[in-house]
């Protein structure tokens, strides 16, 4: 049997549609707001979205409504890229951070990313789950609907498999949908301190096979830096990833300016992420190939840098752009997606506007999920969120909170 | 008829009393941790702070038992630099600052500041009433339990003095506690624009006497930088206002270095707020003066500045310290104080443990309050937060999000 919701008197639909804006500023139309809105849910999917005035009576038939009150309703958030399943805490990092030790200095010492690989590798699968299923509750209570998660604590095949387990068991038991993510290639793994390229070994000749025989994994994934994989050996990983099937994605010029953001152009990934020391070269290379530029300034904010990416950069460039947490332990505990928004504004160049659709239809682009999510639009899933507020213009305007009042 | 409330099973308690804590790390001793601890408040005061185990039985007698569950219990937050009673909106200056335009470009073309002394002009008492105690409700949901407002949005006798009656009856009838200050100087009045000095003349001649005749205010506040009030005319303003009873205070060095800090030492200020701009003879100034140094980085962040101020050098100093969100509906939107405390420690130099304590303890100080609010010991007011954690690490390196699970 299939379940209708009727959700009306909205007092502004940002439908992310601007085909469904009609009139309006700029700003109005990259939401596709259309002001005293209505919204009908099918089964999951989105059947009319548009003015309540113009609502075809057979539509609403049989369905249960919900009273939006007037005031603000929009697809539900879509985080496009974390690293939800760990274990352990940093919150010790965090501490010396403040007292002036580097983020770099700190995982040059053996700390960092690798600290949570220890306490990954030892939690077992079930932990992982629970400790999953707490944080995508957050992240449901924050308004995502739709999150992206990567493995990348294991570094070795064992906990690699373990972790993607865990997130496809997340996916099949949280109502949230979860897009699955390969990276083996976070860091080296410490195991293979002295002889790089043999890690490098591993993860093409061994764990990006069975990750692909699995289906464990959409996407692979690899943090091309100073510390982590040099832009060749990015591009065999990626270049092995797509020939199983797993199309590429790739963190880069986070810390300096690696060349991982023209690569991520060549190799047509479908997202390059951070992108904090990008050239103007680099913001149209991504516009030419199509790849979405995903920002995460909550990982410029937390530790301590005061270079943000600079968003406006790629949206002149013609980029289509995505904003995401970083949710992980050591660079971005953070699971308020709505706060990223506030700081593409503050510090990236980026319009509210334009920060909003980045957290929902951009984000979903980065996904490849752009028919599907990210919009409200007919045929798409209806996935919606009522906000505490009767005008799109206080969302990030009200910072550090959380806007949402009710997922539908 | 005295209510008796009995928290217990706590599994870390911060005092904010040094004393209390045997033992412990530098950061434990300055959050006067105490693990398994039990906290007895009757008629509003704390009774007992302690370990549980030492919990005499005749002061738990008649007790309601409130069962902390093994988290973090703390004083209620004191919030001790707001503007929280105005009208209107500044969403659109937001907008354009994410477009590049300046705060102090947008001041300078009428826009700031005034548009909200426009909007709070025209509201009625019973408007401001209402917002204000929403905004109240907004903070107590973060944990704060005292809260420090300032008028400033009037400009004229009249809409000043009708701000300051707001503040009381919010005194009065909410729960939070509330601690009016004059802000009479926050800018000149539009009217006043090439008549400075007059503006100055009518805050000292008139609005100031009026204050302090009808007990409106513990503290004259004063903007301190260019384009608001220069260092002679601040001096000015605080001397009068101390004449008449009212205890200095100083927005200063917010964005330029203008030796409004120097000032505030030299009248003895209560505490300095701002400080983005200042020097190390500035921070020992207030060290020597007893003057807090208040930090408002929401204020640096929201405008997209990068300079914070820098805690370390104050702390370094022996200056006592504050954080607040300096809630506004300009530079500062947000009542969410725990992330600048996030902020303190990504930029600001100073520990979590400091933060916590800058909260807590450090904003009692700079509001006179430190007997009273923001440490539990026997004496002080009961007001206390329990938080969704069992480590006071996780507090701050949570960020975004808001830690509270239940205000007692």
């Amino acid at each position: 049997m299939s379940e209708k919701t009727l959700v009306r008197n909205i007092g502004q639909l940002l439908t992310m549609d601007p085909d469904l804006c009609s009139g309006g500023n700029p700003s109005e139309r990259l939401l596709g707001l259309v002001p005293s809105g209505a919204v009908v849910v099918d089964d999951g999917k989105v059947l009319y979205s548009g003015p309540e005035s113009q609502l075809p009576a057979t539509v609403t038939l049989g369905a249960e409504t919900v009273d939006a009150q007037g005031q603000v309703v929009m697809p539900g958030l879509v985080e496009c890229h974390t690293h939800l399943v760990f274990a352990g805490n940093r919150a010790n990092e965090f501490q010396m951070r403040s007292l002036g030790i580097g983020y770099e200095t700190i995982a040059r010492q053996g700390g960092g990313i690798l600290n949570t690989v220890k306490a990954t590798r030892e939690a077992s699968a079930d932990e992982l789950f629970e400790l999953g299923m707490l944080r995508l509750d957050r992240f449901l209570e924050f308004g995502v609907t739709t999150v992206e998660i990567k493995s990348g604590y294991g570094l070795n095949t064992e906990t690699e498999l373990k972790i993607l387990e865990v997130i496809r068991r997340l996916g099949e038991e949280h109502e949230l949908g979860v897009v699955p993510t390969f990276l083996g290639a976070h860091v080296v793994a410490p195991e293979y301190q002295y002889r790089r390229e043999a890690y490098v070994d591993l993860v093409c000749e061994e764990m990006i096979p069975e990750v692909a025989r699995r289906k464990l994994a959409l996407f692979c994934d690899v943090f091309c830096e100073e510390g982590a994989f040099t832009v060749a050996q990015s591009r065999r990983i990626l270049e092995t990833g797509a020939a199983h099937g797993l199309l590429p994605k790739i963190h880069c010029e986070q810390l300096t300016h690696s060349g991982g953001c023209a690569l991520g152009a060549q190799v047509k990934a479908m997202s390059a992420d951070h992108l904090d020391f990008c050239t103007e070269a680099d913001a149209r290379s991504l516009s030419d190939s199509g790849t979405v530029a995903t920002f995460l300034p909550g990982a410029t904010f937390f530790i301590g840098k005061k270079r943000f990416p600079n968003g406006r950069m790629f949206k002149d460039a013609g980029a289509r752009i995505a904003l995401s947490t970083d949710f992980n332990p050591g660079s971005s505990h953070t699971q308020n997606l709505w706060l990223m928004g506030t700081m593409g504004s503050s510090y990236m160049g980026l319009t509210p506007a334009e920060c909003l659709r980045a957290m929902t239809a951009g984000a979903a682009s980065a996904l490849g999920l752009q028919k599907e999510v990210g919009q409200l639009k007919p045929g798409m899933q209806g996935d919606l969120l009522i906000l505490k507020s009767s005008d799109w213009q206080d969302i990030l305007y009200l910072y550090g909170t959380n806007p949402v009042e009710q997922v539908v």
